[in-house]
């Protein structure tokens, strides 16, 4: 594409066509700018194949609400727009509605409440909540969903990939297999997620990340063809890098060739009173490599330079990598511990695409319309009842256990409030017989989740930077039961109703299964 | 991000660290004018976890090409690259290296011969090369595979699902669960792969294609909160989009309600002398769906409006249900074929992520360097023969056999034409004792398959439209071997070496095995 072609390409047309012919649908009934509510929500954890997720990190409202201040229904869209044909050659967008979208075809008139970036968010608990006018607010819908979707099923890769590390340097190394420009925001949902640094240079720049990266196997290859060899191309890395000198081992034979000439080139920067950085694997069996390098390197009186791993890593590959060392390592003398807390992790396609489990289900489900001067709750039936939306307003609660643990997220109606209540009871969204109930003495605290971020589009929150998102991150990990957090087969962490909202959504199903015109109101 | 930061993050420094460090390297070493040839190839077709491709479709090099044409290392780049530094504190680059990036880091002096996009090609055959000065061919590295890795996973993955719908009309509609900008890339690669249409609107609107779409489960539910009912929601529809009327029909009740809802509709169109066009089915069982939905659309006289599918569909569910479909119709007195024929499916998320294989292997790998007036071959030794690339300077050819299919890829030295030669002998790229020997008789054509598009950095190519492209693709398709087309298990296609390539790579491979320097040139 080219620069003008971009323009148009990512701005407010960024959506779906549909969301374009209901907004004049909408605009021919009059109900473009009844007020509407959507919730966006994820269903399900991402499920990874052999493994699946216990909790997820949101990620990605910043870049959202930086779209929404620039999409606007300029000249070229609306001229676009004027030429679309239907199937009989008639014009699909008519002038008055045109008209309306010059004028008003912004997010001006959004409000939106959202759980913060980096924090652990659960299925089904709203994590934006957008109020605005039903057109646009509509219009929104994919764009919305195309910016959170993704950066939070990166950030709850990355955090995945950081716990099985046991919180060792992770890299992010994706650039070349991510879905194009997407790999910028991929790169900023690892930074929320876990990872420390990326090797993507713009995006760490914008975020103010040092880049990282060292040297590949052309380098090597290039001295080679040349008539020279890998120790050559080693100095010569040395030469110009000697504070920064991390060799990549594996071009010729790690232990043969490439461990030994790294040991000599370090020897050589000691002498010259630099400090060399260490040794990157990248193919092989990386944990029999990493225990014979650190060996070597030890041996050799480098026992403070890191192994940086990387080839198709993911969060079962690094903990196989881990047991396999500690196994290992006391074979060939070596303290396993004193390996696993030199590695460096550098992960590629399977953070940055969430290899085995590519897109989050995040959905976007209108809940609420406003009318005769009061919110109107809406509801789709589904077949499945764990697919009906919990309807109307709610506000989304996290209780947090005498241990200082969460317990559950409570979803509430929205003139209720737990804090209040006497007794807390949590009811599971589709079993009847399934609640629990707890007393104010077994509940520390109980947190409202969702913060008001815009009122009718001006910002009224603070945007958090990335450091802090991480804060929030690792403070709500250690709140959360070591048996969500385990990466194998997790513990299900529950989400409830309250008493009330469970039974709106069952007098909401009641009426709908019967025919009967939906009356509730609230 | 905003708009100056996008400018940062998706210019020249979209790449790795590494890249820029090794071109420092080189450029001290005064070696970052060398000439140098890298080839882009992948190793494996992508593998969906219980099926595989047995081919890709090339797709990504336009957008690439208008990537090099503006990436440009100006003032930003250069002062932050100048604020970088290492770990002892030190700067990174220094200036003589930034002046030289400033001045001469474009990628005018590239030149590239590449497969056309649209074609199919197959593991191992380079369908970029890419010769100029060492330091910024290897900057090329990381945004070339971003750009070409994912359009070619996509256009694959677009293709086989056409296949499987037996050439029914193709929808794209995954912008939602694309990585973030990204989706206009996947767009794009699945016009190219097989899809007639995409949903989302910019990108429709930038390639030319009108986008599709109609409604959403919501606009039914604005009309039921507020007290209406599907029928008026359908009715209002059918107002407004008289000729373009495709209604939603699941979100009530599929049989009960939907359907009869809509063909309430459409006779109320008939009437008014429009044309309905048809349905959408969004959940259940789609296959039984479609038929009592066919049936009941031709009892009421609608045996032309089209039923479009959409839900989670990728090419075995695809597949699924057309098999489902001749099995069922019949017992319900319907006409598989009349059903299978007015299909149109809608695919999303698992074409747009490529579900199951959410990366292409492409690699983009050193084959030689000029020096002392010749160019020198360069080779990688690596743990698995099948890794191990082909070397030094190629021509891909495919080769006809006399029912006019394609029997196999072949990679020769560039200074042998396979068109000249008595017999050919087709070597396998790792086995010794694996190899055809095809006799003219036996050969329609020998077609290369490089084309020259940059010379110098000057585009040398005209760069097809879309339209031909595909055109392209359905050609290729049709010369393969319908067991390469399969979508389950299909044959292994052939790529092969000539006799001399596959002498040189022995040669380079006792060299390098041996620790003697590689001499041999070409």
């Amino acid at each position: 594409m080219k620069p003008a072609e971009r323009q148009i390409a990512e701005g407010i047309l960024f959506t779906d066509q549909y969301q374009l012919t209901m907004a004049q649908l909408y605009y021919r009934m009059g109900l473009h700018e009844r007020l509407a509510q959507f919730d966006h929500f994820f269903r399900t954890y991402p499920s990874y194949g052999n493994h699946k997720a216990g909790y997820c990190i949101n990620a990605g409202l910043e870049w959202l609400l930086n779209w929404m201040a620039e999409a606007r229904f300029g000249e070229r869209e609306i001229e676009y727009l004027r030429g679309q044909k239907g199937l009989a050659g008639q014009r699909l967008f008519a002038d008055d509605f045109l008209n309306w979208l010059r004028t008003s075809g912004s997010f001006d008139g959004i409000t939106l409440r959202a759980i913060p970036e980096g924090r652990v968010v659960h299925p089904n608990v709203p994590l934006t909540v957008v109020q605005g006018p039903l057109a646009m607010a509509q219009i929104l819908e994919t764009p919305l969903l195309n910016y959170l979707n993704y950066q939070t099923l990166i950030a709850t890769r990355a955090s995945r990939m950081r716990e099985s590390g046991r919180g060792r340097l992770l890299l992010e190394f994706g650039l070349r297999r991510a879905q194009e420009r997407g790999a910028n925001a991929g790169a900023r949902a690892a930074l929320i997620g876990g990872a420390d640094f990326s090797s993507n240079v713009g995006i760490s720049h914008v975020l103010g990340y040092p880049p990282k990266g060292t040297h590949a196997h052309s380098m090597v290859e290039v001295f080679l063809a040349l008539g020279g060899s890998e120790l050559d191309a080693f100095r010569a890395y040395a030469e110009v890098y000697p504070d920064d000198c991390l060799l990549l081992v594996d071009t010729i034979d790690t232990l043969g060739s490439g461990v030994p000439n790294a040991i000599r080139v370090f020897e050589e920067l000691r002498r010259k009173g630099h400090r060399p950085v260490g040794i990157r694997l990248d193919s092989g069996d990386l944990a029999y490599l990493s225990v014979q390098a650190a060996r070597m390197l030890n041996e050799a009186g480098f026992p403070d330079t890191v192994i940086v791993l990387s080839n198709q890593l993911d969060e079962l590959v690094i903990w196989q990598i881990i047991t396999q060392i500690e196994e290992e390592a006391p074979r060939y003398g070596v303290d396993p511990e004193q390996v696993i807390n030199r590695l460096v992790y550098g992960v590629g396609t399977r953070l940055i695409t969430s290899q085995g489990a590519s897109a989050l289900d995040g959905v976007y489900k209108l809940v609420a319309v406003y009318g005769d001067g009061k919110w109107l709750p809406t509801l789709k039936l589904s077949e499945t009842p764990e697919k009906v939306p919990n309807p109307g307003h709610k506000i989304a609660w996290r209780v947090y256990d005498r241990r200082n643990r969460a317990t559950a997220d409570l979803l509430s109606l929205d003139d209720e409030d737990p804090r209040q209540m006497e007794q807390l009871v949590l009811r599971h969204p589709t079993e009847r017989m399934m609640y629990r109930t707890l007393s104010r003495e077994e509940i520390m605290e109980i947190e409202p989740l969702l913060v008001d971020v815009l009122r009718e589009g001006r910002l009224v929150y603070e945007l958090p930077t990335i450091e802090e998102m991480r804060r929030r991150r690792q403070a709500d990990l250690e709140r959360l039961d070591p048996g969500v957090r385990r990466i194998i087969n997790p513990h299900v962490y529950h989400v409830s109703l309250t008493e009330r909202l469970w039974n709106l959504k069952q007098e909401l199903i009641q009426a709908a299964r019967s025919g009967s015109k939906v009356t509730v109101t609230f």
